[in-house]
């Protein structure tokens, strides 16, 4: 009898974590124990990052000396900004990509896998990611990158280098709720990726390069944007209707930032994007994005006999494109929010670690005789 | 009763394969049903890398016109040269996972995800990687580049842009074997990288970058650089008895180049490279390294009590060092040799795509309560 297959190693439990828990049929988030809800409604992006290295929540002298050194951090080395300048015609998830491999030229920990290093490289890390974003964003422009302020925390240094001026609180809070609801999801594809690389006891640079690259696919990180494309294509709310029974009625296209390989109910972070997307819709004056979407849900409500419903990218991508970012941005922004679940997951794989190797069953034709060249 | 976990994925089948058969029980490698035995003996890396890409043994017009791409693609974009330049202090994994990563910025199909894209960049990448190895093994001496020669095949141009003349024939040949041996082995864990980032429509750079970064890994591709500073260390054959004797006594420590997660009996590929390492001992006058080893594989033999045997890097990191290629060179020689495997992986991956995406079980506290920060 064949082996049975795990394809997409769907419900194959890999290990057990202290990272996050997930509870796909109630909804439920957990980082280290606390709740999604709590921590979007009261926390800090940094304090949210130092909770997932660190395991609890900071104190505010712990939290401030973290705090001081991802603001210390910012700044990337000349050879890294000159790497970006390089490659800056390329996606911004493949300039990502390529700087923070850069990156590991310049760090003084690259090659030391002690966990006190890997703790310093992961806080690097965060703090260098977002330059890495916003230089490209310049240079791709024709302009020179904008050097990070430390008197900024790190939604607001990002988008000031983003743009080159100071961000509003409403637009600061917003990329700050965004970051703090992408930081960790367990094994996702991008943190696995991550885990498969460091358990070879590869480097933390080669395995947060891996879940770059893996972040970058559509069936992963890149639904915020086809959903912003489709708000766009909609153009106005009465449309939406229309738009959904269209793809509905075709069988082959398929209405992007709805359902989850987890989630069974609503994504438990996708509440808070609505409501982020709803009240800066409204205080921009640009409703119209938020009713789109919000159309597009309550059609989509009408074919839900899988239990099909919108995921955490669905109302990001407005959000992001209130903020003014471009769409190609929307992945590496992605990116930047989940840099320290990434960085937990390896140290987790770290703890008692076995190399990572499943096998293949093989299908092939077997014993094929070589046939010299001359003879064939 | 909590979910089993399979840590590591042993024994876990991931999806069927046509790639290569490998029975670990019995020590047999097939790459698409013909016997690595043959493939060592009589053919070439260019013909084994047809044979992984396109599924059967090339005809003299297929060999001739693929061999010809290769040789017309080896050339690297002057940018990618600048960025080798900028991260040329880093170890050459580094260097060659950053310089892949760039080439996706100079590649015409980079977001071209067809079929006939992904054999295009397969090949592209299969004719750029020893460039980007032998280019930076110049720029860190401080020589300029090697320009590649066309008139080469691939084994003998990457010796000769890496030292800067024309290689003996025997030298070549060693090469060539050592690129067949290495060029595909299933769901190994850089392949297995490759398959996971490519999971989610990422692209194949992406996906190449995420197995050069895992295949870093000691666990994986740094076995033959340990063995062969095993060898420095023992120095002389008679040595070579106590030696292993003396790390038996501490259980600590490891003799490198034995065993395999897959194989239980030798590694069918070692025989070659055991064989290769013998006569260029001999041939170039310095026996001594070859008599080494095999008295450790001798005095081994007296412990395998769990049958371990030597694997393919047991031998190999001799031949690399009496073809006098430095230590550090030893792993991205294993990657320029594995590139055809790799692609081969992602496109049976991409043939019937389902997001590759664990589960982990969570054992961490539950429903811990928010305090405020003024109050911890």
């Amino acid at each position: 009898m064949p082996e049975a297959l795990a394809k997409g190693l769907r419900n194959v439990y890999l290990d057990t974590t202290e990272s996050s828990f997930i509870d796909g049929q109630e909804g439920v988030l957990l980082y280290r124990g606390y709740s999604i809800h709590d921590l979007a409604a009261h926390s800090s992006f940094e304090e949210v990052a130092y909770l997932l290295l660190y395991g609890s929540l900071p104190r505010r002298e712990e939290l401030r000396a973290f705090d001081a050194r991802l603001r210390a951090q910012r700044a990337l080395p000349a050879g890294v900004i000159e790497v970006i300048r390089i490659v800056r015609k390329s996606h911004p998830m493949d300039v990502l990509r390529t700087a923070t491999s850069a990156l590991s030229a310049h760090d003084p920990d690259t090659a030391d896998g002690s966990r006190a290093a890997l703790l310093r490289k992961s806080e690097r890390l965060t703090a260098q990611l977002p330059s890495i974003v916003a230089a490209h964003q310049r240079l791709r422009r024709g302009l020179d990158p904008v050097a990070p302020r430390d008197d900024l925390r790190h939604a607001a240094s990002f988008l000031y280098m983003l743009r080159g001026e100071t961000p509003s609180d409403e637009a600061v809070a917003a990329m700050d709720l965004d970051f703090i609801l992408h930081a960790e999801h367990g094994a996702n594809a991008s943190s696995f990726a991550a885990r498969v690389t460091a358990s070879t006891l590869s480097d933390l640079h080669s395995a947060i390069v891996s879940a770059i690259g893996t972040l970058k696919g559509p069936l992963h990180g890149g639904a915020a944007e086809s959903v912003m494309k489709m708000a766009l294509e909609i153009g106005e709310p009465e449309r939406a209707s229309e738009y959904v029974r269209a793809r509905q009625r075709d069988r082959e296209s398929r209405i992007m930032g709805f359902g989850h390989r987890v989630y069974r109910v609503e994504d438990p972070r996708a509440r808070h994007m609505r409501e982020k997307s709803r009240a800066l819709s409204q205080s921009l004056g640009q409703a119209r994005w938020y009713q789109i979407l919000e159309a597009v849900e309550k059609e989509m409500a009408r074919y839900q006999r899988h239990g099909i419903y919108v995921n955490v990218d669905f109302f990001a991508g407005s959000v992001y494109y209130l903020l003014d970012i471009p769409e190609d941005l929307f992945v590496p922004i992605f990116a930047i929010g989940r840099v320290p679940g990434w960085c937990l997951q390896v140290l987790e794989q770290l703890q008692d670690n076995i190399l990572i190797r499943p096998l293949l069953r093989y299908e092939g034709p077997m014993d094929l005789q070589y046939v010299p060249l001359e003879e064939r």
